[in-house]
């Protein structure tokens, strides 16, 4: 079994991993990295192409599989940094595409937004097989709908690629974790994410986030006219928070933006969320209900997006004054996310939230946890799973040789049961 | 009036305030600067005199108070940087020391420590008067019980003192912050903290520790033997709740280390809780106990002193191998407090968890929410009770400043409503 | 006398102060928050009004001295941060506006890309009166040509304007402090630059970045094709060694860039330089060249602007392939500046160095020192003229305040004999 | 070929690498880890045993070399994390110890303190042999006399270590590097540090530190009385300029503190410096001598021992009024030392300071260049040798991976030319 490192081993973005087995070879996830695309401003990754893109380093190369056979291409969740690349990379390969439903509504707008054909996109609920190999999704907590964990059953031994999860008891939409099936694996291989193994706690879950913006929602000494949060367009669970919290305080919730609009449609579709809330995604129509909201600013509780301070998010709309609505110092901006950390997203939210502060508008910042497992639900998984080989992935490569410490911790030994891969490299399974 | 600013305007620590009206004065804290004593290696508060402490900066330097008629000294809670040097400078004014009841036994007991009389110091509930002060104390949430704002009533205005508090609607032990007395003040003058007015959110509630706890102590997944939590010793809420979440887990909580059951004896005595836990504080007794523990390890759950990596804490002395008591790669270490950020403290911490990871024990970081308020509760504060003047205190001489982009942004003059006084100054309010 | 604190009391950036005397008010600088500006996009500093840059926060807001009889605009030396407000503010005072010629031929220029008048523009050697005042620059060593203190010499005693400097031993371009006038002078007030005045040391002289540049341009073992510096464009001494050390080691220097031919012809107007080096404004021009310059690389020393990562600077536009040269890993960069510390500069920094990476460009970095006095260079202007009172200027608040530390040290008390004031604030010198 | 990673792969510090050829092994540097003795209160390194040592993570873990043919032990420059567990560790090797005259009298001094022999300790001024290895001391630029690369002529191909170096055009003491021997070089692996791999410059020249310093001393407007200085006591470069300024200035130099004077002696028993200046080793000399200098101020210019603020070195002891000598505000002390970045040293230093600054002392900090290679010094000696193997060493893991961003962009490919190894891992060379 060969293991090949195509992206997201030397940056946190356009991962990519490739497994070979025999004859056959098949991909898991196919991602973009946003922040290369953010230092070329000129840059739109819909009318750049597979060669340019790979040389501003945005999509992985993949040409370390030039010759392999690909059997199919399994995507373990919907966010960009692991599907991405999907329409700019994946129909050179001819197979088919694996997802769970989410994922699969998700990646299937991004192909045909990117005028390409999406009848290779097969959803798949649970398990089927690709060539060689037997594919099973694991239900995890994140920070997205569908997310999983991804089991590979193969002649040469078993493979569990754990990129992106953390261990979450109280999720607050859909399921938690799936420990059944996950006790019952024992794998050869361990492909796991290294974003926060640096961190030495455990995650908080999802409902600590919940109960923070509860005591805020539900504050009835704070007095305030307009209320604006802004998280992740995709973390559906948050979003179905702040619709939630917002109805019990009697103001009508109302998403702004195309792509918060785009995941909540998808939700829709597949029936993870019934809530119907109203959705404006369009600028005119946006311009038109802004103008109204003005009138009447304390019955509506807006939901936009913009938590990074892109330049062109309804929030920057609003601080710029390129709307008829107007923040005041009776007004409250929930950041119901972190601040990527590269340079480019702090100076984009440096700009907004300064902005915000020359407008007395008030603040409430880092309302919010993360979906990324740190040390301990790291250590939790290992001990479940007790993998053979751990290979780390998803991580600057000093994140990825910090899993050695948690490894030896736990009894492996560097370099000879735990394996640090850069891009475009292969590891021999023994 | 006057204001004199007598410590603690610049420097978290050492806060002590006067208020003069007509021929009389009224001192509210009188706090020691911990940082000041652990420069010096060789200092012992007890063994100190008053001008030695006040030249290494340790104490507040009253001497601007000479010659004034202090008719008494209140104290708003019991954290030593408000009430640590009552036993060295207060004996000279000859006045009642008048605190709530738990702060009241706290001084007391320090006061004995130190060979001091405490006739002086008066349990109060609610409000008394003093010259010509009225005095009340306002129930508010903070990090230990009794903690309040301390309210003046004079013929020439009102002080509001607002050290040290938080605005919690769910405090999990003692009642929730007086609102009801709150709205009924309208004072001259607000005297308040400035350790995180710079910090643009509103400061967590003490449940999202407790639920950060719960999820740790109930996560069925975590396999592990010994569980050793620490956190401030003042701390009953955090405590009870270690307590409470350990017991229900089957585990024995027991309480180690002289400070940690100073505190919740007095926290007994006075009512607060009613758990009669083990405690062992003396070093013989402890070091019998640990041995017998070690035999059987998953039973216990041991809350111990040494958060902050303090060199003869119990934490410390089990990590040097100081107990017959051992950690390994099974056992978990909690931190339920934050690093003071100080550079002795972030030492004495570095080689503290550099001992613990040396030794493979995990750790859980940060299990913990602050007491101070942040930039949002002290604009809920402001709008709620008015004042007329605002002098910042509680803080370096930056954070003070900071507190004026706040009252600006509510509409006060920097310089003209809102006045920054160092220590050893005095502000006449107009 | 009265000090009106018109800008630069709140920020690094926008220096504005008038002193007033009787019935007469000067002025000393008028400057631009140049950071204020790049957090808008699309902001144009030619196209927008006063009342506009104001409301951003751009430009002083001085609208205090309404009213006043203002008999003169006095410019201490030529950065944008002390005269870029001049094309927007100054005509409404229809008064004299002096400066040394360097700085009085860059601000008559920057009036004139405005549609201004430069007619009030008066270059003075060094001294002259206006109204009530005597005023007298005192020559100092900072990082552009005719850099000065300002000395204003009045009937209710006199003042000294320290904004900007530093006390450097050997400059490379230019005479040394006038130490023989300074010692003269005994101010009752000192006004004076707080930027670095928290770093417990002295700034290093100029003839540290020469020495760090030399051991570079000397280096037989390094081996390169191309060299690109980049560094201030009116920090005409460090141009100047740049070109200096280039022909020495047989390289045609060459300026690229509009600023910085702007400021190198000004220089050669007052004959402060006599080097008449090949410079290129214009971006036709600079094509041209650029696309000769590829054929024969090692020939060359290029001086370019960009040492922010300006997106339109010659260095971002030749990184991003917008000309026809382009860099290899035989090439070097030296960024002969610091970034300034503001996100948008980090951000602006970041895209350009992750861009030469990925073309394996060599860079050097910090080939600089600054041209701000330190703490100690402050200590020593202190002693040597010994004022009665003291301004702490040009900084955040938290700088402004950290001037007390200083003060303090030296036998001043703050509140007493120094006075921190904000931005609109006045102070009444007693 | 095989190369043993012994120590110093994981830590910056404890340095020991060993290189088997045939039946023959060879030890280069066997180091202390400092920081591993400071996170244990009570430790003496003299009373500690190897084991003991080497469980706290003090000195290496070389029982990957049992049973190995060790014919030697070549140390290459004297400081402790390279020669500092000679006295621990070497003995049960039974073979010769080799090193330039410098480093040998050191290391025979740190055997006698430990009450060791040091009759296998063999000065060697080039180049000898020891079993199957050719050695060379090749000199090169460093921060400590007789510092060197290390080249190995073997059978299986050359090695050439380069722990620690930069490559300073312009040292003030000592040689240059010795170009000419390395361009004769072409090894098959180079082993070499990577402390400061990741910054993208050249390493300033020693005569930078030299010309500060120099701007300082002959600053006429500086006035003071007594002057301290205070940096690394094996630096005889830095103290012969302190030395030398001193006298420039009419101030009597004198060192002060005892590992001070144990370099020195060294320096001038090896005939590196000619300078007899005034040393005050003992305790009880330095009493009697600061009781005197107390009363001549301006007449001394002292050198002394804490720079790292180290409890009882002799500029602690003075500030902690633990000698007759006491410090003003008309006093200055020189830090030309950078503070090691470790928790316990920033705490150290922290102490250190806060008591300079509450006795009103005048600090200069930071006048210092450091030893250490940079990027662009290490791209230099790479072009020069052109290894066919790279292996970093000395750093942490995130420093030793740093250097696969230099290879790689000089055409080397990580994994199979860039060989990255931890603590007690074996690499064999192709």
């Amino acid at each position: 079994m060969i293991i090949h490192a195509v992206g997201g081993y030397e940056e946190v973005g356009k991962n990519m991993t490739a497994v070979e087995v025999g004859r056959d070879t098949i991909i898991i996830d196919m991602g973009l990295r946003v922040d290369r695309m953010m230092i070329h401003e000129d840059t739109d990754v819909h009318t750049l192409k597979e060669h340019e893109l790979r040389k501003i380093g945005a999509i992985p190369d993949d040409r370390i599989l030039d010759g392999k056979h690909v059997v199919g291409i399994i995507l373990s969740h919907g966010h960009l940094d692991h599907i991405g690349a999907v329409s700019k990379m994946a129909a050179k390969y001819h197979c088919p595409i694996v997802a769970r439903p989410f994922t699969a509504n998700i990646v299937s707008q991004l192909l045909q937004d990117d005028k390409q054909s999406n009848k290779n996109v097969i959803p798949v609920e649970s398990r089927g097989s690709l060539g060689n190999f037997q594919f099973e999704f694991i239900n995890v907590t994140h920070s997205i709908p569908d997310s999983s964990l991804v089991a590979l059953y193969t002649k040469d031994g078993d493979v569990l690629y754990a990129n992106d999860y953390k261990l979450d008891p109280h999720p607050t939409l859909g399921d938690t974790t799936d420990f059944k099936k996950l006790t019952g694996i024992k794998p050869k291989v361990l492909i796991i994410e290294s974003v926060r193994v640096r961190e030495q706690k455990k995650t908080p879950s999802e409902r600590i986030a919940v109960m923070m913006l509860q005591d805020l929602f539900f504050d009835t000494n704070f007095d305030f006219d307009c209320l604006v949060s802004t998280t992740f367009s995709s973390h559906i669970s948050r979003i179905s928070t702040l619709i939630d919290l917002s109805k019990k305080v009697g103001r009508q919730p109302v998403l702004l933006g195309t792509s918060l609009c785009k995941y909540w449609n998808a939700a829709m579709e597949e029936e993870i969320v019934s809530e119907d809330v109203v959705r404006i995604a369009r600028r005119n129509a946006r311009q038109k209900f802004l103008k109204e909201a003005g009138d009447d600013r304390s019955a509506y509780s807006l939901i936009v997006t913009g938590h990074q301070g892109e330049i062109d998010a309804v929030l920057s709309r609003i601080v710029d004054g390129k709307t008829p609505f107007h923040l005041t110092n009776r007004d409250c901006v929930i950041f119901s996310a972190s601040t990527i950390p590269n340079p480019v997203n702090v100076a984009n939210r440096y700009k907004l939230e300064t902005k915000l502060m020359m407008q007395n508008v008030r603040m409430f910042k880092v309302m919010h946890v993360s979906g990324h497992a740190s040390k301990e639900d790291h250590r939790e998984l290992l001990r479940i799973v007790n993998p053979e080989y751990i290979v780390p992935s998803h991580g600057e490569f000093d994140m990825i040789s910090s899993w050695g410490i948690l490894a030896e911790e736990e009894g492996y030994v560097v370099g000879k049961d735990l394996f640090t891969v850069k891009n475009s490299q292969r590891m021999e399974i023994p």
